[in-house]
Order: C-alpha cells, then structure tokens, then sequence
C-alpha cells in the first residue's frame, strides 16, 4: 500500500484488482488510503461505439502529460462479451503511453452485480488518486444505464459523437445527452461531422437552463491527428473553473459520495439476507407468504426487523 | 376488497391501480388476501417485439375460456417511451374479450424504480388471484432484464419467436433462451419458420439436462388464425404436470416469494436510507468521506447501524 501510495504501477495494479475482485482485504486499503484521496479531477468520456473514445482519451492524456500531470486512465467494460473484442483492439493505441512513468492505465472488469460497476470504479479512482495521479480518465464502453452511473463518478464527464455512427438522435436515445458537460464531434473531417453539430445544438438549446447554468460546449475534433484535443483541454479547464467558483464541485462531489456509500451499504445488506436465506429465516418468511398467513410486505417488515 | 375477491371488474382495476402507485394502503390490501390467494396459475408471455405476443395470448385467453377458466391478462410495459404506442395498438385486438366477465384485462405501467416491476407485478397477479381467476397472464413489452425479472414471476414461461423478427439468435442475445419452459415459433406459415425451429431446436440441444430435466418443447403456431394454439395450452398443461410431480412447483413458487420478500425489504431500507440523507446523518458521513476522515466501507457499516 505504501508502494502504492509512491507511485510503484505494479502496487497500484494489485490494489485495483482488489477492487474488481470485491476482495474482503478492499476495506482495509480503503481504510488507509481515505486520508490521502481527494486531490485528483476525474474526466468522464463516454459515447456509442465507434466514435473514437479511445483514441480521443489517448490524445487527452498526452494533452494533459504536455502540462506535466500525473494521469491515471480506467477503462471500464461493463463484461459485455460484445464489447471484450472491441476493448483489446483499442487498448493498444493507448500504446503510445505504455512505458511513461506518469501514466496508469488499466482496464476494469466488473462482475456486474448491481450498483456494482459505479461503486468499484469510484474505489479504482481512490487508488489512482492515492497513487498520486493529478487526473483520473474514466472511459466507458458502450452505451447504458452504466454509462450514466459511471458518469455520474465524474468532475467533468465528455459525450463523444461522430458523423455516421452514435449521432445526436441516438445519444439522446441512449439517455447521454443530459450528462455531458462538454460535447465532442469527432471525426470532424468527416461528411455529415456539420449536421452532427448542427443538431447537438438544437437539443441542447431544449434544455432548460437558468442565467447561472454551465452551457456545454461543443468542441469539434480528429482525435487521431490530435486535432481540437487543446480546445478540449481548455473546455475541460473551463468546466472545472465554473465548478469551483459555483460552488458545485463540492456538491457534485458530495451527491457521489451519498449514493457511493448507500450503494456499498445496500450491498450489504443484502448480502445479510442472504445469509437470513441461508439460516432459513428468509426460507420461513416465505413459507408462511405462501400458506397465505403472511402477505410480502409485512414478511419484508420481519425481514428488516431481522437485519 | 370484498367486491375484488367477488370478482368487480372496477373493484380489481382500482386495486390494481393501486399496486401501479405503490400507493400506502396496498399493504392492508396484501395483507387482506393473503389467506385467499395461492390458486391461480401463472403464465408468462415473452418475445421481441413484432413476434405477435398479443394475437397469442388473446388466442389463449379464448382457449382457456373454452375450459370455462376464469383468466385474467396483466400487459407489462416497462415506461418505454417506444413501446408504450405499439401496446395501444396491441390492446385494440384484445378487444374480443373486452365484454367476457370470465377475462381481466389489464396494461400495467410502473415507476420503473430498482425491483420495482417484478415486485408490482406479483403483487397484481395477487389481486387477479384473489379476484378468482384460475388463470393469469402476464405478457411483457419489449425484451431485456426486465424481462427475465417477470419471466420469474411465472409459473410456465413461453417463449415467442417468429421468422424474420426476433429469430433464435436474438432471442438468445437477449438471453431468453434459458427462461423458456415452452418455446412457440408464431407466424409458422411465414418463410423462414423451418428455419427458426431448426436453429432454436440446435441451441435448445447445448443446453444441459440431466434425465429429469424438462425439456422445452417447440410449439408453432400461426396465432392470428388460431392455428396451433390448442398445442400450446397442451405444452402448457404437461409443464404444470411436470412441475407438480417432480416438487418444482413448490420451490418455484417459493423462490419466487424469497426474491419478493427481499426485494420489498430493500425497497424499505433504501426508503430509509432517503430519510436519513434528508435528516442529514448520510450527509453528515459523506462529509466525513469528502474530509478523508473516513472510507466509504466505514461509512456504509455506520449507515447500516444507524437504519
């Protein structure tokens, strides 16, 4: 842990598959780890497959190596056995980082239990935070509900579009379009990259917004020729400032931590009725539902009595 | 109540709205049926859009009613925006019952909160059961998790394919495959149906089976026509027999109690976990969090004591 806490990739690695593996030693770390946590500005991007996340999170990361900060990158896939393939593929772009010292990479596997995927990526952050990294990427494969909860763990989170795949009508769909605090149209060399920006705009126009409201920008890029990746930086810095001088970093931040520990605590707590189940008590309660001398709600009232 | 379990058609719908709205007074309703439920047998309908679930299960309902059973039909919609047109039109063939005081019919929306569509669909078959009827069944929009959720509310799953929508390998993407208990090819007259029982009949054949197991069959039926629906209610009945002679039914059945009774119990302690946030105890230990005087374990396990 102290390894870790220096900086040692390998240490940060072990930590980490502590955290995929929900392994009884997390608490412990945690534990340790809590009073040196809280420094790194965490960057969420998220988008439809095929829009460029991970070449768009390869050039952040070299922006940001530019400046000379620390940055730690999390991929997250959601075990998706479609998604896997994908992953391997783009994971090795992010090549070009592998052998600085001031970068982590490192993709996560989940075992997809519910609540599971934002809780075990907010501790990976914790690690990479520890370890010293000034900003956390968190990338996310696919679109979903995941999406939204890991995008939820994020300062800043980046909606990815792209001309052709993952267009404004999809991702509004797909439920992103409230979550973005800066948008990117990548591929913007391509046919249809205007349209694209064209109508991200007019969604984003629907929104209702107060005076004080951040407006999310939209950045247009080529992430592989590294194109617009400083106007993004910049967004980024912009967002981060708003966040502060509003006050709503500390909130934002606060919110996570609310839904982070009842997340951890329902966990829990349902991990006791399993054992309820498995000392028969639950098996009991059901019985008499099933006799028709307990309705469910009053046996779930046992239940918590129990707990 | 008493006119419900009589079997008023309006004292059933307002009950049933009231399990929709999660409303208070539903736990005096569960607890006075209680003792008069535990009769009706359950059956779940599911498939893809497109494969014709509404054309079968009105089919059904006309075949049960020609047993003089008294059956009653729940439609799940999970709130999707994009289903919620396609079940009106559905509804409009379902008309053909509409004046049948032997059929309830009955479209379910929900508020789409963690658990919540499984445990208010239990709780209307309750309702239907206590109401009477010998029948219940439940038909669920669209496919996905929610899905398999309700599929697990039922005592016989049937599974609907058709050729050229929903074929065997989407179905099995979407993981239906393994919740089937009878599996129907609908629109059987349509190119393509051969080849539909062909491959679903191919993937049945992975799956493991001891010589006990039931063995899924394939049913084909053209339902608009009626065709092959008398086959269905048979597969049907030979699953209920099977189910009864080898105890399955009974450990179905109280599975499906145990998954009730503790998603209800999560349901009541997440609600706790909301007062405390509001009386400012969570707020209290994420600030704790947020300071690093304290990881999100600890805090979860002093929430935990706290409820």
């Amino acid at each position: 842990m102290d390894q870790a806490r220096t900086g040692s990739p390998r240490a940060v690695a072990r930590l980490i598959s502590l955290v995929e593996d929900a392994a009884p030693q997390l608490r412990e770390v945690m534990r340790a780890l809590a009073p040196v946590t809280g420094s790194a500005y965490v960057i969420g991007v998220t988008g439809s497959p095929g829009v460029g996340k991970s070449t768009s999170t390869t050039a952040l990361v070299g922006a940001f190596r530019a400046l000379d900060r620390r940055v730690g990158v999390l991929a997250v896939d959601p075990s998706s056995p479609f998604s896997g393939g994908a992953l391997l593929g783009d994971r090795v772009r992010m090549q070009d980082h592998a052998t600085d010292p001031g970068v982590y990479i490192r993709s996560m596997a989940t075992r997809g239990h519910l609540g599971g995927l934002a809780v075990s990526t907010a501790q990976a952050i914790r690690v990479l935070d520890a370890a010293g990294c000034d900003v956390v990427v968190v990338e996310t494969v696919g679109v979903g509900q995941s999406e939204v909860e890991v995008a939820s763990t994020a300062d800043t989170t980046l909606v990815l579009l792209a001309p052709g795949m993952g267009d404004a009508v999809q991702a509004a769909k797909a439920g992103i379009l409230e979550i973005g605090d800066v948008y990117v149209v990548n591929k913007a060399d391509r046919d249809g990259a205007h349209q694209v920006v064209r109508e991200l705009r007019g969604m984003l126009a629907l929104a209702e917004r107060t005076a004080d409201s951040w407006r999310p920008p939209i950045v247009s890029t080529v992430a592989v020729k590294g194109e617009g990746v400083a106007d993004v930086v910049t967004a980024i810095e912009q967002h981060r400032t708003w966040l502060e001088r509003t006050g709503q970093l500390g909130k934002r931040r606060h919110r996570r931590v609310v839904e982070e520990i009842a997340a951890i605590a329902m966990t829990a707590l349902r991990a006791r009725f399993g054992e309820l189940d498995h000392d028969q008590r639950l098996e009991a309660l059901a019985d008499r539902v099933l006799a028709g001398d307990l309705d469910p709600y009053a046996a779930a009232d046992e239940l918590v009595d129990q707990v």
